[in-house]
């Protein structure tokens, strides 16, 4: 049970929302320590341990700053350090969450040129090559690309979206939203040459919603030295040199660190690469469940899958959200809903951040039965399918 | 994950030995609060409230002894305080626990009369009344019957053992070991007119280990007063004495009284019919995938099937250990093992306390999953028809 | 001990910084709750229960919104909220954390107009008058006064600012930082005609730092529609708009809404006046042990002394951060330092939040032996004047 | 705020009885992990360690049974495990503790034969000495000592005790109860030749009640051997013939296991001697304040001052509980009360376990605003005595 809920409790609520996610227990234990002093000598050390322990989750050895706000912040954050007011950016209209950041541009005076897409798909690759090659003006300052589309179930391939800037040969910042995704699926912030990474604590680093995170390259930093938005409390420039000791330049979200502080360390011990392995195969089982029941994935680009989440489309005629109130009645489990232009179309089955087989059969379990139970059109074998992978693939 | 574990954690446990269960994160958050003065004017309100809220859950108005010592100390407490050095009690020999309950009357110097059974049913009723009726000078002071026999999921018929006990004629006590079923499965202590009721904290309680109980009738009380075993630590008198203000006679288990507290508002707000039900359907969903995969529940009599435990035969020839060490290696699972003569030969599944459908589907899943990676001959299909059954049922 | 230290722990650490404060065991165990559905039906009901149990802490009918951010950020709420590039606001430097404030109202490209103090008193109030007066064309936008200046130990007399106003026949917004008083200090949003309260988490709300809030009148709303500085994730718009079923624009920091819902419970069931009389009881022990000291209070204006805190001013020659260091390495008490020009010069003893009298004697034992130990000169006889005030006075 | 509380919390409750004491909240963090399997494999691991790490502790290199019930039930397994019916064991009534132990003997069915004190100093080694010579048949079992007498704050030599046996030449087993001095008093069970250390959790070990402990000699085995008082629950044989592989005969207490581990963690981590020292430094303090108050100690005997408590004698025609009463409305702190024919006539102030200096210095102005509230005749100046001496002796 939660803090709050109007329901005796029996058993453990499934939240399989796709995020925020399942919070570990040990995790809950390090973030309700004692408030410590911000200041004092030991901070310092706690500081600088969890700075350095976040770097390799972004794949990055450049400074990542952690914002004391959840992750809607941190995209204001990489907005107002590297444009100012009139730039134009190229954004990829992924789904809901990169309409949100669209308009979060707007509000923030940017002009926001939008590659559209139909939310089956990710990052639309050659659109955005495209767009770049005929910018000679190079008026696009910087590309913003949501790494996993957490209202369709559609990660972009960052990488491609490198090479195709590069390919272009433009000079355009690339800034790339994680907050789905970062500590579930592989990112290589480094490598692929992004800029700005955003990303947030309530999903794939399994902490409460409250902290969140922009890894920086050397080319934001310097953008960010002329970037004329109006910033204080987001500003990176303040923020990276109080880092340095460890400390932070106002009241940082101590216990929030402390939670970070050990999942971070829960990462570490499965290791990452077995991290990434386990979000492949429950995605797997789960798309193997939504095919057995007869329904579709919304992702319709196998190579745009979402490790994460799944978002899967409703018979015509029938309504997601009457399906997911009746799971919700019926056997305590959580699911996403359609956010936009998906409402009531799509429900999303989160598996992602602090979770294993079990779980995911008990939450397959419960859309199977609620179908059942809310006469939706399918057929049965869904948890089979689930069953059937999952037990040949350790 | 529990406090200690060898391996990295990814997601939840699932805890499915029929005990101790799964304590919810509101009792958890019970038990961990300060310890406070157990002398001090605030103590004596929170005792006298948890006493009186354990009564209903035993179905007694009589008084309910509470012990800062596990389950056993409770079996050893209802023995010695209601028999002398070289009495004969008359013991059914369900499984595992009623056979350790002997041993222990044994050691304590009582004379155990023993009526066997093939630990595929509970208590042999109408062999208790011929028992009684040759007794006829009365030798048996005590009948001991284990209500729910956690080693075989056999639940034994108490109503039935009175009405023997009345038809016989008989003075014999009777003594109840509810410890794997109190809040799990409809008990009625006064109703049943049982004298001693044993139970313990960590099962249908919700709680960890730590705490057992005696409830007491009025005929077992006079019988305490010329009972001869020695006791101290265990004696009902001065307990029950300093009860009456809602204290204790030696330092109680404070912190798991602040847990005792919440669990028992916990099955008030469920409400105990609601309670049982819950236990009687999960039940039949597990014997419903037991059949449906080929195999056969230990139980051999659906009069006795146990409403929180199902323990399932293994094929000839294949090791329950076995495949319970796999489904704990492949699936993060703990299963009952098989105990006394049923070493290697059974494994249990727990389906009590906190717990609910989806989590239910998971553990059978579980079970499904390892029953194919361990190669055991078996059908498919056991999920699917406990989710035929939950789905159907409210 | 806190989450994470460099020493062996015995006993708990005195966190007697002005903030972050004591979390009570309460609030931290209504943190460390799971995580929920902030989208789900019983959000909504919890996300309203917390909205309107908050108001009459700041002593408002109208809205107060909250951020799942640090206090700096509501600070640049009520900025960006209410003005537009360029504007004049009229700030009152009493300490470290006014000048913060102006120095981000800078950043944001306003333009303060400053009145400066010695930092030994609170917002000048009839030099604010005057400057409003003077301002025939309403050039000044808005008046910014920090309620409680933590820096210094100076509590503002936001009524008579209000007074000096409206005496001056002035259309200024009034905007208050409370950062460090809500909670703790008698707060009267409406009947003060403030515009904008901005306050935190981490003080005399008792939580952990993670939460700000703005109180919002409705003059204030009024100029947020006409407002030109750029704003996304800080617009009351979308917030106020959500609120009103009780949910939020973006994920809100959900667990800290768990523990802002049991702090609230128990500023209530304390009552709000005791809760300041309490505070009031401790600042005057407070003064009184370090007058017996023969050491001097920042504060020189005793209509202005802190309720919360109280810095206390070195002899010449002597270092504060020595002192500081020594209490914290001896007696494991963390004391606030002396910010900016004060650096160094004095020490902060915060007295709020989760407090009571024995605490107190506490932690004044640790700054008397600390002293001594530091060789700092000074009088015996802080604490037994402690005493003998708070003995006398219940 | 402990759990359950009659009055609105502010500020952190003084829990100054000797016993249950303060358990830091890593202790509590560690309590309340989930409950995990008892018979897997993890569950071996962790109570082997826990059973070798318990051990310095007690200064032994032989067994110690750790039992899931509280102190009492060790004291009634030391008999049990040792004695026979109408055994002769030597008592030294040195306060209620020892009294209480001498009634569960009779009630054992044992004979004490007992050594009466003025209830103001500890064992009486002398008087021993003489009983053993005077006992030629060597009709005494065993010599009973409790070395820290909670109820008046003497502290036995029980090295002399041990000195006093082989000089008698005396074949009795030594039992001696540490429960109130365990891990706070230095204690050498092998070195010093006891026979049985029974111990608790709630004092010196920093946890709740509910576990208890026998360390048990070579000696003491043999004995067990032939001792005939009927016992199954506390039985040694099982237990230890159990704990070599790390698991338990029966259900332990899990989660009581998982604090001790980490309580013995931080009990190594601060280091034996120095968690012995602090223990001596805030006695000395402590009773320094009572001599300042002009009021007396109750142990008479500087020998035997208790490090762990110190037992205050009322000044003739004051109530200890009208004090105690008006410490506890008026300034939140519990202390202890008389037993026995103590009853209102001594307080006791308990300062062990997870204790420091400021935690001191605001117990003891507890007292001292106490006493002056109560009307109670004393001298001013207890605090300034203790901090006189802590602020000299690091």
């Amino acid at each position: 049970m939660a803090y709050f809920t109007t329901r005796p409790e029996n058993g453990r609520h499934f939240l399989q929302i796709p995020g925020p996610t399942n919070v570990p227990d040990r995790v809950l234990r390090a973030l309700d320590n004692p408030t410590m002093d911000h200041r004092g000598p030991d901070f310092g050390i706690l500081g600088k341990r969890v700075l350095e322990k976040v770097q390799p989750v972004f794949g990055t050895q450049g400074p990542v700053v952690i914002y004391p706000a959840s992750g809607t912040g941190a995209w204001e954050a990489a907005l107002v350090n590297t444009l100012s007011p009139g730039d134009t950016v190229l954004m990829c209209e992924t789904g809901w969450f990169a309409h949100l950041w669209q308009e979060m541009a707007e509000r923030l005076s940017l002009k926001p040129r939008l590659i559209e897409t139909d939310w089956r798909r990710a990052a639309d690759v050659p659109a955005i090559e495209e767009a770049l090659r005929t910018d000679k003006a190079h008026e696009i300052k910087a590309v913003c690309v949501v790494h996993n589309e957490t209202s369709t179930g559609c990660t972009s391939r960052v990488d491609e979206v490198r090479r195709a800037m590069d390919a272009a040969g433009h000079p355009a910042l690339l800034l790339v939203d994680t907050i789905s995704s970062l500590g579930s699926v592989e990112y290589k912030h480094d490598e692929w040459g992004v800029d700005v990474t955003v990303s947030g604590s309530q999903k794939g680093l399994m902490l409460p919603p409250g902290l969140s995170f922009n890894a920086v390259s050397e080319k934001a930093l310097k953008a960010s030295e002329t970037a004329k938005l109006p910033r204080s409390f987001w500003d990176w420039k303040p923020m990276i040199a109080s880092n340095a000791t460890g400390y932070f330049p106002y009241t940082p979200a101590t216990n929030m660190l402390y939670a970070l502080d050990t999942a971070l360390d829960m990462l570490a011990e499965e290791g990452l690469p077995n991290v990434y392995a386990r979000h492949e195969r429950h995605a797997e089982a789960t798309r193997r469940a939504v095919r057995a029941w007869g329904l579709e994935v919304q992702c319709a680009e196998p190579r745009h899958f979402s490790p994460v989440l799944t978002a899967v489309r409703m018979p015509e005629g029938h309504s997601a959200n009457a399906l997911r109130a009746t799971i919700l009645e019926r056997f305590d489990m959580s699911l996403g809903n359609g956010l936009g232009r998906l409402n009531d179309r799509v429900f999303r089955i989160g598996h992602l951040g602090a979770f294993n087989d079990l779980s995911l059969l008990g939450t397959l379990g419960g859309v199977e039965m609620g179908l059942r139970v809310a006469g939706v059109p399918h057929e049965d074998g869904g948890v089979k399918a689930a069953m059937d992978y999952l037990a040949g693939n350790a």
